[in-house]
């Protein structure tokens, strides 16, 4: 069934590119309409099959399309909420992925015209591969994707984004965009800083020695594969979240290791016992336990 | 070829009943005598067949055996030192598998009769998963094995276990005692508390929401699953080592933290690339850059 004629893919690496993927094999979306700032990428994304033309800029590319998707690092999608923002038309609906949503669906509430109507998302799932040859039907398989309509988006828009995220397989939580730019510190961001300086401690101590160390040490360290660029624009873009959840992460350090300075045996398999208690907990996304507000239906809103 | 006519296994869970799988497969050990403090692991261990036959106690275990293999959590293994080592006669050979080393050396350096040799040892592989039911073959495969025997032991000693552990797959890797413990603290102990502390934050700022976490937050905190009372133990017993990785790691913490409050961009991106350039070498073990020392071939010890 053909949810959207023409979308336009503005970024057409992983997310986007394996987006495209899932929606373009289900018969959801009949033409892709393609730019990325990368000359290479955006030939790639051809070829691979993620989109079935290329446009010469973010605005060719959006023209008469029914869906926009913005699949950039956070700063880049909210730059071009200036730049493109303003020339969409009334009807169209702006969707994104990026990793901070607060700043995103202001930026793009800022300089949408009336009329044109923005659903942000996210989708807590990827890899540490990037760019369109690392695109792939099914990445989204069983995870979580968190929606952030703006204020005055519509259930059209709402039930058309949430339709496509289904069709990718994922399950479509909506959450206030503070609320998610909160969990995604304590969830990811403060795992990735984490883990990058467990990696810069193990070197300190190990050295070369590195490649001693087990398969717990690689699957800690994994995340601090990612993009330098990705986790630069996040940590300034979520500063005030991260910088929580920083302080929190050091206090629990504190307490850790006030315990083993102090040989607290009990109290020692106690705090392992509990933790391991709540990571077993992690069985999968349970959408239903996760929606903290349901999408707007807003009567301000032009009705499709 | 026979290694090991009789092999005692002391402690049949994970660890040591996948080594005496491979070894058994490989017809390096021919009889294994088996013994656990739990009632059920030995059976299980039996009907698995790890151990050939089961013993009343380490002591009738240890009866007879060319090797022995204490495979069991450190403090246990300190234990077992004064309890069996002065039992132990001339000729036979104990090698143990506990994640802290030092400690364990000193035990059995302290309590075994001339004639009987220490070669201490620790596979940096392994699973959240324990006991007997979860043992394989092929754990190993690939994995550091490293190796840290005794002053007194031989290298008829050390190449006997040397030669068990490339018999399971493993790489043998001869270190000093304080120096694996240094490494361990930096490559496995910290990263278990820093994933502690990690469920903890998460669990305090997301709560239910926690389901919502992507790979990476599972990958980065599946050490968390592990045994409370292993980790206890290795808390109690590689203290000093511990206390200084979570001080540098502290450390590397607070750098973070003075960036992201900084909004330095320039900063984070060469942190954050940094840290992808180190932990993107982990491609495996290389058995040769990290001999820090070689087996001692010690002529007070008797020749076999």
């Amino acid at each position: 069934m053909t949810l959207v004629k023409r979308l336009a893919l503005i970024g057409t690496g992983l997310i986007g590119g394996s987006l495209a993927l899932d929606w373009r094999a289900a018969g959801a979306v009949q033409e892709v309409a393609g730019w990325d700032a990368s000359p290479v990428a955006l030939e790639q994304a051809l070829a691979c099959g993620i989109i079935s033309k290329k446009a010469a800029g973010p605005e060719e590319a959006a023209a008469g399309a029914d869906l926009v998707l913005v699949a950039a690092p956070v700063k880049a999608t909210c730059d071009l909420a200036a730049r493109l923002g303003p020339k969409l038309k009334s009807g169209q609906v702006v969707t994104d992925v990026a990793s901070v949503k607060a700043p995103v669906v202001a930026a793009w509430e800022r300089y949408l015209p009336p009329g044109v109507e923005f659903v942000g998302g996210h989708p807590l799932a990827g890899s540490e591969k990037a760019g369109p040859r690392a695109a792939r039907r099914g990445l989204f398989q069983g995870a979580a994707f968190v929606l952030t309509p703006a204020r005055t988006a519509s259930s059209r828009a709402t039930g058309l984004v949430a339709s496509l995220v289904r069709l990718a397989g994922a399950n479509p939580v909506f959450l206030p965009a503070e609320r998610h730019d909160a969990l995604v510190a304590a969830v990811s961001h403060l795992p990735h800083l984490s883990a990058v300086a467990l990696v810069n401690t193990a070197f300190e101590l190990a050295g070369d020695a590195l490649d001693l160390s087990a398969g717990g040490f690689a699957d800690t360290t994994r995340i601090a594969l990612g993009s330098p660029v990705m986790w630069r624009d996040i940590c300034l873009t979520n500063r005030d979240a991260i910088l929580d959840a920083l302080d929190r992460f050091s206090r629990q350090m504190a307490r850790v290791r006030a315990l083993v300075a102090a040989g607290k045996a009990a109290e020692l398999e106690e705090l392992f016992a509990g933790a391991r208690a709540i990571r077993s907990q992690l069985t999968g996304v349970k959408e239903e336990t996760v929606c903290a507000f349901s999408p707007p239906a807003n009567p301000m809103v032009r009705p499709s």
